[in-house]
Protein backbone atom coordinates (compact mmCIF):
# COMPACT_ATOMS: atom_id res chain seq x y z
CA UNK A 1 0.00 0.00 0.00
CA UNK A 2 1.00 3.74 -0.61
CA UNK A 3 -0.46 4.50 2.69
CA UNK A 4 -0.44 2.17 5.62
CA UNK A 5 -4.32 1.57 5.85
CA UNK A 6 -4.19 -1.25 8.31
CA UNK A 7 -3.28 -1.97 11.95
CA UNK A 8 -1.91 -5.52 11.49
CA UNK A 9 -1.49 -8.08 14.63
CA UNK A 10 -0.93 -12.27 14.04
CA UNK A 11 -3.13 -13.96 16.74
CA UNK A 12 -2.13 -17.74 18.04
CA UNK A 13 -5.77 -18.66 18.12
CA UNK A 14 -8.03 -20.24 15.96
CA UNK A 15 -10.27 -18.37 13.59
CA UNK A 16 -13.33 -18.63 15.68
CA UNK A 17 -11.52 -17.88 18.93
CA UNK A 18 -9.64 -14.81 17.45
CA UNK A 19 -12.98 -13.52 15.90
CA UNK A 20 -13.92 -13.55 19.48
CA UNK A 21 -11.29 -11.93 20.78
CA UNK A 22 -10.94 -9.15 18.63
CA UNK A 23 -14.81 -8.52 18.90
CA UNK A 24 -14.27 -8.40 23.13
CA UNK A 25 -10.83 -6.18 22.19
CA UNK A 26 -13.09 -3.54 19.81
CA UNK A 27 -15.78 -3.27 22.99
CA UNK A 28 -13.40 -2.17 25.20
CA UNK A 29 -12.61 0.98 23.24
CA UNK A 30 -16.32 1.72 22.54
CA UNK A 31 -16.37 0.01 19.22
CA UNK A 32 -19.43 -2.31 18.43
CA UNK A 33 -19.50 -4.52 15.81
CA UNK A 34 -22.50 -3.16 13.43
CA UNK A 35 -21.91 -5.10 10.13
CA UNK A 36 -20.54 -8.63 9.75
CA UNK A 37 -19.59 -10.55 5.95
CA UNK A 38 -18.74 -13.83 6.33
CA UNK A 39 -16.58 -13.60 2.97
CA UNK A 40 -16.03 -17.35 2.65
CA UNK A 41 -19.87 -17.94 2.75
CA UNK A 42 -20.51 -15.69 0.88
CA UNK A 43 -18.13 -16.73 -2.16
CA UNK A 44 -19.53 -20.41 -1.75
CA UNK A 45 -23.03 -19.37 -1.60
CA UNK A 46 -22.54 -16.89 -4.89
CA UNK A 47 -19.68 -18.21 -6.83
CA UNK A 48 -19.76 -21.47 -5.60
CA UNK A 49 -15.94 -20.99 -4.94
CA UNK A 50 -13.61 -21.90 -2.02
CA UNK A 51 -12.07 -19.47 -0.02
CA UNK A 52 -10.31 -19.27 3.30
CA UNK A 53 -12.42 -18.21 6.21
CA UNK A 54 -12.43 -14.26 6.26
CA UNK A 55 -14.71 -12.09 7.99
CA UNK A 56 -15.12 -8.32 7.68
CA UNK A 57 -16.31 -6.83 11.01
CA UNK A 58 -17.70 -3.27 10.67
CA UNK A 59 -16.74 -1.71 14.00
CA UNK A 60 -18.27 1.69 15.19
CA UNK A 61 -17.83 4.16 18.02
CA UNK A 62 -21.44 5.71 17.73
CA UNK A 63 -20.21 8.84 19.23
CA UNK A 64 -17.64 9.22 16.91
CA UNK A 65 -19.37 8.41 14.07
CA UNK A 66 -22.17 10.92 14.95
CA UNK A 67 -19.59 13.72 15.41
CA UNK A 68 -17.83 12.47 12.11
CA UNK A 69 -20.97 12.86 10.07
CA UNK A 70 -22.36 15.98 11.39
CA UNK A 71 -18.37 17.82 10.39
CA UNK A 72 -19.11 16.08 6.98
CA UNK A 73 -21.63 13.69 5.92
CA UNK A 74 -20.14 12.05 3.26
CA UNK A 75 -18.11 10.29 6.02
CA UNK A 76 -20.86 7.83 5.62
CA UNK A 77 -18.78 6.25 2.34
CA UNK A 78 -15.99 5.60 4.78
CA UNK A 79 -18.19 3.74 7.99
CA UNK A 80 -18.35 1.83 9.48
CA UNK A 81 -14.44 0.46 10.25
CA UNK A 82 -13.53 -2.27 8.79
CA UNK A 83 -11.35 -5.20 11.23
CA UNK A 84 -10.74 -8.31 8.86
CA UNK A 85 -10.53 -11.53 10.49
CA UNK A 86 -8.58 -14.27 8.12
CA UNK A 87 -7.45 -17.64 7.97
CA UNK A 88 -3.84 -18.28 8.01
CA UNK A 89 -3.00 -21.60 9.34
CA UNK A 90 -4.80 -23.62 12.09
CA UNK A 91 -3.47 -21.68 15.38
CA UNK A 92 -2.79 -18.82 13.53
CA UNK A 93 -5.23 -15.95 12.32
CA UNK A 94 -4.43 -12.44 11.30
CA UNK A 95 -6.36 -9.71 11.86
CA UNK A 96 -6.12 -5.22 10.07
CA UNK A 97 -7.58 -2.86 11.71
CA UNK A 98 -8.57 -0.18 9.45
CA UNK A 99 -6.50 2.95 10.20
CA UNK A 100 -9.18 6.06 10.71
CA UNK A 101 -6.56 8.69 10.54
CA UNK A 102 -4.86 6.79 7.65
CA UNK A 103 -8.60 6.82 5.85
CA UNK A 104 -9.56 9.92 6.36
CA UNK A 105 -6.51 11.54 5.64
CA UNK A 106 -6.50 10.26 2.02
CA UNK A 107 -9.56 11.09 0.83
CA UNK A 108 -11.80 13.58 3.01
CA UNK A 109 -11.46 16.72 3.56
CA UNK A 110 -14.59 18.43 3.59
CA UNK A 111 -15.16 18.57 7.21
CA UNK A 112 -12.21 19.65 8.89
CA UNK A 113 -11.02 20.48 11.04
CA UNK A 114 -13.64 18.51 13.37
CA UNK A 115 -12.89 15.34 11.15
CA UNK A 116 -9.58 15.38 11.64
CA UNK A 117 -9.62 15.44 15.91
CA UNK A 118 -12.25 12.35 15.33
CA UNK A 119 -9.67 10.25 12.87
CA UNK A 120 -7.63 11.08 15.88
CA UNK A 121 -9.52 9.95 18.61
CA UNK A 122 -10.50 6.98 16.51
CA UNK A 123 -7.56 5.86 15.83
CA UNK A 124 -6.11 6.06 19.16
CA UNK A 125 -8.17 3.15 20.17
CA UNK A 126 -8.04 1.27 17.43
CA UNK A 127 -3.98 1.54 18.35
CA UNK A 128 -5.15 0.34 22.06
CA UNK A 129 -7.00 -2.63 20.48
CA UNK A 130 -4.20 -3.52 18.20
CA UNK A 131 -1.73 -3.14 21.44
CA UNK A 132 -4.64 -5.14 23.30
CA UNK A 133 -4.40 -8.40 20.51
CA UNK A 134 -0.97 -8.39 20.33
CA UNK A 135 -0.83 -9.49 24.77
CA UNK A 136 -0.89 -12.94 25.74
CA UNK B 1 -12.49 16.02 -0.01
CA UNK B 2 -8.69 16.32 -1.63
CA UNK B 3 -10.10 13.25 -3.69
CA UNK B 4 -13.59 13.05 -5.06
CA UNK B 5 -14.62 9.98 -3.34
CA UNK B 6 -18.15 9.75 -4.24
CA UNK B 7 -20.16 9.94 -7.07
CA UNK B 8 -23.43 12.21 -6.22
CA UNK B 9 -26.90 12.12 -7.14
CA UNK B 10 -30.39 13.88 -5.89
CA UNK B 11 -33.40 12.46 -6.34
CA UNK B 12 -36.58 13.29 -6.25
CA UNK B 13 -37.81 10.79 -4.62
CA UNK B 14 -38.75 10.06 -0.98
CA UNK B 15 -36.23 8.89 1.25
CA UNK B 16 -38.20 4.86 1.17
CA UNK B 17 -38.59 5.13 -2.57
CA UNK B 18 -35.44 6.15 -2.86
CA UNK B 19 -33.81 3.11 -1.28
CA UNK B 20 -35.45 1.19 -2.79
CA UNK B 21 -34.62 2.75 -6.10
CA UNK B 22 -30.58 2.52 -5.20
CA UNK B 23 -31.22 -1.09 -4.58
CA UNK B 24 -32.47 -1.80 -7.71
CA UNK B 25 -30.18 0.29 -9.39
CA UNK B 26 -27.47 -1.84 -7.87
CA UNK B 27 -28.34 -4.96 -8.21
CA UNK B 28 -28.88 -4.27 -12.43
CA UNK B 29 -24.85 -3.83 -12.46
CA UNK B 30 -24.30 -6.94 -10.24
CA UNK B 31 -23.99 -5.10 -6.88
CA UNK B 32 -25.70 -7.03 -4.14
CA UNK B 33 -26.82 -5.34 -0.83
CA UNK B 34 -24.60 -7.30 1.90
CA UNK B 35 -25.08 -4.85 4.57
CA UNK B 36 -27.29 -2.25 5.84
CA UNK B 37 -26.73 0.63 8.82
CA UNK B 38 -29.72 3.12 9.97
CA UNK B 39 -27.40 5.27 10.66
CA UNK B 40 -30.75 7.36 12.40
CA UNK B 41 -32.38 4.08 14.32
CA UNK B 42 -28.78 3.16 15.96
CA UNK B 43 -27.94 7.10 17.15
CA UNK B 44 -31.26 6.96 18.25
CA UNK B 45 -30.72 3.72 20.03
CA UNK B 46 -27.56 3.90 21.50
CA UNK B 47 -27.24 7.72 22.46
CA UNK B 48 -30.70 8.72 22.31
CA UNK B 49 -29.87 11.32 20.14
CA UNK B 50 -32.11 12.37 16.70
CA UNK B 51 -30.54 12.05 13.36
CA UNK B 52 -31.85 12.61 9.77
CA UNK B 53 -32.96 9.63 8.15
CA UNK B 54 -29.61 8.12 6.73
CA UNK B 55 -28.75 4.69 5.27
CA UNK B 56 -25.37 3.18 4.75
CA UNK B 57 -25.60 0.38 2.52
CA UNK B 58 -22.67 -2.16 1.36
CA UNK B 59 -22.77 -3.06 -2.36
CA UNK B 60 -20.99 -6.09 -3.50
CA UNK B 61 -20.28 -7.51 -6.38
CA UNK B 62 -19.22 -11.08 -6.09
CA UNK B 63 -16.90 -11.84 -8.61
CA UNK B 64 -14.84 -8.97 -8.45
CA UNK B 65 -14.49 -8.80 -4.68
CA UNK B 66 -13.10 -12.64 -5.41
CA UNK B 67 -10.65 -11.07 -7.68
CA UNK B 68 -9.60 -7.78 -5.53
CA UNK B 69 -9.23 -10.25 -2.30
CA UNK B 70 -7.25 -12.38 -4.29
CA UNK B 71 -5.32 -10.08 -5.58
CA UNK B 72 -4.66 -8.12 -2.61
CA UNK B 73 -6.26 -9.67 1.11
CA UNK B 74 -5.54 -6.29 2.62
CA UNK B 75 -9.00 -4.97 -0.06
CA UNK B 76 -11.26 -6.31 2.96
CA UNK B 77 -10.47 -3.39 4.58
CA UNK B 78 -12.52 -1.37 1.95
CA UNK B 79 -15.04 -3.81 1.05
CA UNK B 80 -18.13 -3.34 0.40
CA UNK B 81 -18.44 -0.46 -1.70
CA UNK B 82 -20.80 2.18 0.73
CA UNK B 83 -23.75 3.97 -0.91
CA UNK B 84 -25.11 6.23 1.10
CA UNK B 85 -28.57 6.93 1.02
CA UNK B 86 -29.70 10.36 2.97
CA UNK B 87 -32.57 12.68 3.50
CA UNK B 88 -32.36 16.82 2.33
CA UNK B 89 -36.10 17.41 2.65
CA UNK B 90 -39.54 15.41 1.78
CA UNK B 91 -39.77 14.47 -1.69
CA UNK B 92 -35.21 14.86 -2.06
CA UNK B 93 -32.94 12.22 -1.03
CA UNK B 94 -29.00 12.33 -1.48
CA UNK B 95 -27.04 9.55 -2.66
CA UNK B 96 -23.48 9.35 -2.65
CA UNK B 97 -21.76 6.12 -4.28
CA UNK B 98 -18.48 5.19 -3.74
CA UNK B 99 -16.05 5.64 -6.38
CA UNK B 100 -14.24 2.52 -6.08
CA UNK B 101 -10.89 3.42 -8.16
CA UNK B 102 -10.47 6.43 -6.31
CA UNK B 103 -10.45 5.14 -3.12
CA UNK B 104 -8.56 2.41 -4.00
CA UNK B 105 -6.17 4.74 -6.24
CA UNK B 106 -5.38 6.51 -2.69
CA UNK B 107 -4.51 3.46 -0.30
CA UNK B 108 -3.62 0.39 -1.87
CA UNK B 109 -0.97 -0.09 -4.81
CA UNK B 110 0.05 -3.56 -3.11
CA UNK B 111 -1.62 -6.57 -5.13
CA UNK B 112 -2.13 -3.95 -8.66
CA UNK B 113 -1.90 -4.47 -11.61
CA UNK B 114 -4.82 -6.75 -11.13
CA UNK B 115 -6.25 -4.63 -8.42
CA UNK B 116 -6.34 -1.73 -11.10
CA UNK B 117 -8.36 -3.51 -13.16
CA UNK B 118 -10.67 -4.47 -11.02
CA UNK B 119 -11.35 -1.16 -9.32
CA UNK B 120 -12.03 -0.08 -12.75
CA UNK B 121 -14.54 -2.21 -13.67
CA UNK B 122 -15.83 -1.64 -10.60
CA UNK B 123 -15.77 2.05 -10.78
CA UNK B 124 -17.55 1.73 -14.55
CA UNK B 125 -19.91 0.10 -12.70
CA UNK B 126 -20.88 2.70 -10.23
CA UNK B 127 -20.72 5.55 -12.63
CA UNK B 128 -23.72 3.45 -15.18
CA UNK B 129 -25.43 2.94 -11.33
CA UNK B 130 -25.35 6.67 -11.15
CA UNK B 131 -26.56 7.50 -14.73
CA UNK B 132 -29.94 5.13 -14.28
CA UNK B 133 -30.43 7.10 -10.97
CA UNK B 134 -30.13 10.29 -12.99
CA UNK B 135 -32.96 9.41 -15.48
CA UNK B 136 -36.21 10.00 -14.55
Amino acid sequence: MSKQLGLNVELPLSFDAAVTRVREALKQEGFGVLTEIDLRAAFREKLGRDFRPYMILGACNPPLAFDAITADPSVGLLLPCNVTVEWISDGHTGVRLTDPEALLSTVVLEGAPELTSVAHDARQRMLRVADSLSKP
